[in-house]
């Protein structure tokens, strides 16, 4: 997750190139650039596709700004009924060509080196940026509907999930071998609000996706923000792995669930701040807690900072693929 | 938590006369005179001290301040060993002296109508804002403490760890009836280092009130926010209860730790943004997931927030003690 991104100069300089964040990402060969960047660097075994998770909200006409320091921001934010049946379906094909170019492009460039990931941010997650017209700490508008207009809400729930369905399916199209749904909001629900406003919504898209045919072979990773107490309901989706953030200890985790899914994390991004030293004992002590046998897929538990030093992500990667093989 | 606050207005009035809300809090007069607003208009079964988690790390010597919009500043953050070395144990009688006489006022005020709930920070929660110098969300410096110099960390909590003990030693000699500590930022951690730099130091806490004949029968309850992955962790702490916030389920919660301790919440605060309906809904789903029985205190799942209307909370205390009496 975010393995391009500001803590590489030579991000920032092709995004100084770009302008704004949002025509970085609308951009597709400098998207299909940013893409690789990590992989030249770093001895990594995939690529994630550059974009954005608020590409479904902007293709829904609700004005989406990205600036620096602030975040991202809806000139229209989604409030009253009306607002939501208003709402327009999104065409991935034409409106978000931009990914799917970048995709393509991305594919061909790597030619076999390694996987590319494509992604989408949950459904949840994108209604609370939606409603809220930006980031929020205590999600009042949102939950404020979902709990006085639940038929509001669960009207847009499922616009989204046609919108995210959509989106990965054309994504697969496009070249990506692997998806993720990041639900990076699902954490702030108590737990029958997380199950029908988060959970419901990507069971049903990774249902959909594992009955079609062009899909079905695709492997999918959930990953709930602070879902740790959920891991059991999460791997009874569909979904083929669980990322983990880094409050959820691997071993425990896994006794709890089976070997039903892989995992996926769960390094804490800001161990990367550490000395190499602390950043390979950290990756030792993390793939020592998954312990012996397959399943494991090693990662962050979410995005780098971009204060990072690059060459600290240099020192977790090869510690990973060195201890793997030991 | 927090049940006296900026969503009253005769909180609001006296707030303008203390002038700002560190002279607020150390005004004992007008600490214990906003500790029992809330019980004058809502029937509430038990009062909570008005007072800062920060009280402590302003004694040291770090040069608090508290603006609005902004939040805590520290003057002199704490970043290298010799600062952690330097830092001054607190004199808890003689420097937070004004936190005693609230409580000694606010318990004769009282006069049994309801007990009276001393708290604190949790180490670990100081200890961020120390090292920090703020709120944060990377939890950069105080990590990077953590991960590059274990040994300022583990002083840094020893120091704070014997603070906080006589702080709250003080609050049941003042006549506080009812003790808890607000670990607010442990769930940002990894489960070893929360272990070791959150439980670990809240456990010998609580081991030391324990032990202590004048506490020794004084209630404890534990909170970490995010901390729904560690409970039984938590409860073989030695502590009485075990403050929940909303993501866990309290018939999981229950269902895991056995009834060890008894649990507090676990009420989404957002909710009292909803009309009075789903207010007391929620609060009937609430307590049947928790379900027959005792040990369970309800209560929110974390504070109350500023736009809230003080009617919600009214209806929300009286649907309780409806139900509970049903």
């Amino acid at each position: 997750m975010r393995q391009a991104g500001r803590y590489l100069p030579e991000y920032r300089e092709v995004r100084k190139q770009a302008g704004d964040f949002l025509s970085l990402c609308k951009n597709p060969e400098l998207a299909c650039l940013v893409t690789l960047q990590p992989l030249e660097r770093f001895d990594l075994d995939a690529a994630i596709i550059f974009s954005d998770i608020l590409t479904i909200p902007d293709a829904m006409g609700l004005g989406l700004t990205l600036e620096e320091g602030i975040g991202p921001r809806f000139n229209s934010p989604l409030r009253a009924a009306t607002d939501i049946e208003k709402l327009p379906e999104v065409d991935v094909e034409a409106q978000l060509n931009y990914v799917m170019q970048a995709i393509a492009l991305a594919r061909h460039e790597l030619a076999g080196r390694a996987p590319l990931i494509g992604f989408s941010g949950s459904p949840w997650t994108l209604a609370t940026y939606m409603v809220e017209g930006g980031s929020s700490r205590e999600f009042r508008h949102v939950k404020g509907m979902m709990h006085d207009q639940p038929g509001s809400a669960d009207l847009l729930m499922q616009k989204l999930t046609q919108s995210v369905n959509d989106y990965l399916c054309a994504q697969v199209a496009a070249g990506a071998q692997s998806l993720m749904i990041f639900d990076t909001w699902g954490g702030v629900l108590a737990e029958p609000d997380y199950v029908r406003f988060s959970l419901e919504p990507m069971t049903r898209i990774v249902q959909s996706l594992k009955s079609n045919e062009a899909t079905s072979d695709t492997p999918i990773t959930l990953f709930t923000k602070g879902g740790g107490n959920w891991l059991e309901m999460i791997a009874a989706s569909g979904c083929d792995a669980i990322g983990l953030d880094w409050t959820v200890s691997l071993s425990s985790a896994r006794s709890r669930i089976g070997h039903l899914v892989a995992l996926q994390g769960n390094m804490d991004p800001s161990v990367l701040y550490a000395s190499s030293d602390k950043v390979a004992n950290e990756a030792i002590r993390i793939l020592d807690d998954y312990g012996e046998g397959g399943g494991h897929v090693f990662n962050l538990g979410h995005g780098i900072h971009p204060g990072i030093e690059p060459d600290r992500v240099r020192v977790l990667v090869d510690t990973v693929h060195q201890e793997s093989a030991r």
